[in-house]
């Protein structure tokens, strides 16, 4: 059973997952691993995976059979399980509880050769419609607080595997970035009665300067004090504050501005790794006023390092500004 | 000149550090990047670095030639700068400053081929009295709030150059993470008047579940809730809040601690890339109750994804308790 324990000084929790429990030379391993090889997620290799929540596949076909074209399965070595009671508990002045959540992987195409990018829009729209039904289905247990949805593209993103897929981990508990970033916004909007990112997007469409994309439903913008080279917010610019709640003509909207955001950095950058996440209210809340659903999207060009791990500041060598030109040049 | 710039939302601030400006094309060269080749950092290049602000070298001999044990210089592209003026302001909603401090390297040893473990305990304990005079003498620049003391080993751990060297940053703000540290550890005095970290210590001391190793001034351990596998701290046993107070005696002790503990790692995991970095308080402050410095060692094992960035969550695949046996095991 994976655990979940609280810095008792910073209050940061972490989970102990002890299903890919790692002894000294399984890291020693890991460094030298190459890729290829067998790939549990292509089609015919279901029964290498646990039993699929859903599918998106002909109908009439058999569970854990070829045929599908989009597939939702348990991570095999979960972060955290669903099974069990929450237990919170102390040891002395430390404070932990079971690792209760739930860990899922969204394969979002058969083909092993396709990234994201390369998926046509429809494709990526299906998979927003995904995330969106396994965030309303995760919402009925109500000991789940938090649905984090987010991709790992490429082993220096953290992708264990190939062959394109994103992750969906579900807390028993709101995590501290988020709690910071709805905290960050309610202040904000007790002070100015507006939504602060309703705010930056007037300000980005109206200046222009950091402006990557515009459509109808949705920008792209380098945000003004981004971590990363060439970070790369995705907002809908209509206000609201829980992506579930999004029509399929959102998603749509939403699809196609990634497919475009994904195609200039792949051009640009000639198709870094990256990690995307979507950044959501936490799912027991009604209609929040005061915070915006949206994707922080990050390419690691760069290596976060001791000082970064020490102040939780970040050093970063590409102005947004010039990251947006670069970007907005790119025809696609 | 670098700019300090707050995320609106979360309060984080970021160096935007224009001194490497980069475009698109320079981060896939980075990517390509291979080591070896010609070494700054080696003596007879001496000209190579800018002007060394302090060095271990015979009485004697000239500044910036070779015949050092130990070179302080700038580094060559500051993340920050000394010269100017603060000068925050802002731009519509957005926060921004001049990026004023110091970015100082530390050359541990003209031996381009020795790594921090290899040297004997008295050079290691040097490279520590050298952080203790810096920051007492950065500390006289009022403008300054903070310095932070970290080393990045090998390429994953993020370092550029492979010659051994540390480095640290002064900030003209508290970095956000040391607030958060520096806060908990106060409320916490506040409810039982006494130092977390001081009752971390005993609690550790008394269960040895998860206790590395011990001395007559220090001990290592593998803190309850870590965020890294093999993530382990080193903290001096008696109270004390600024590093830069301590004595020779007590850097000797630590320089020791160290030692062995970089030994015990590096048998344990073949050598693997690490950052550590010296946690200690406001430099500007004053002895303080209830802060208790100490040095913070992460090997790089795993990669942070996109779950991390989003959470500010860790998953762990490795329980102290196991890391600590392995150490503790490993005979130096």
């Amino acid at each position: 059973m994976p655990e979940l324990r609280k810095d008792p000084v910073i209050g940061r929790w972490v989970i102990i997952s002890t299903e890919r429990g790692r002894r000294p030379s399984d890291f020693v391993h890991i460094r030298e691993q190459k890729r290829g090889g067998f790939c549990p997620f292509c089609p015919g290799n279901e029964d290498k995976t646990p039993p699929e929540i859903f599918a998106v596949r002909p109908s009439g076909s058999s569970p854990n059979t070829p045929g599908w074209s989009l597939r939702v399965v348990p991570n095999k070595y979960p972060a955290l399980r669903v099974e069990g009671e929450l237990n919170r508990r102390g040891e002395g002045i430390y404070d932990m509880m079971n690792g209760i959540g739930a860990h899922e992987v969204i394969i979002e195409t058969p083909d092993h050769q396709k990234t994201l990018g390369d998926l046509d829009t429809t494709v990526i729209q299906e998979t927003f419609k995904v995330f969106r039904e396994r965030i309303l289905d995760l919402r009925k247990d109500t000991r789940l607080k938090y649905v984090m949805v987010f991709k790992n593209h490429g082993a220096e993103a953290g992708a264990s595997l190939e062959h394109s897929h994103s992750q969906l981990i579900a807390t028993p508990i709101i995590p501290k970035t988020v709690i910071e970033e709805m905290e960050g916004a309610r202040k904000y909007f007790g002070f100015k009665e507006r939504c602060i990112y309703c705010d930056i997007i007037r300000q980005e469409l109206k200046d222009g300067l950091r402006l990557v994309y515009e459509e109808e439903q949705f920008l792209a913008i380098e945000p003004f004090a981004p971590r990363f080279p060439f970070e790369t917010w995705i907002l809908p610019k209509r206000h609201a504050s829980h992506f579930e709640a999004s029509t399929d003509e959102i998603l749509r909207h939403l699809a196609l501005t990634l497919k475009v955001v994904l195609q200039k950095i792949n051009r640009a950058l000639q198709d870094p790794p990256y990690n995307f996440v979507l950044h959501t209210s936490p799912m027991q809340e009604d209609h929040l006023d005061y915070y915006h659903w949206h994707i922080e999207f990050m390419p690691k060009l760069t290596r976060v390092a001791g000082f970064e791990w020490g102040t939780g500041f970040y050093i970063n060598p590409t102005r947004p500004e010039d990251a947006a030109k670069y970007l907005g040049e790119i025809v696609v």
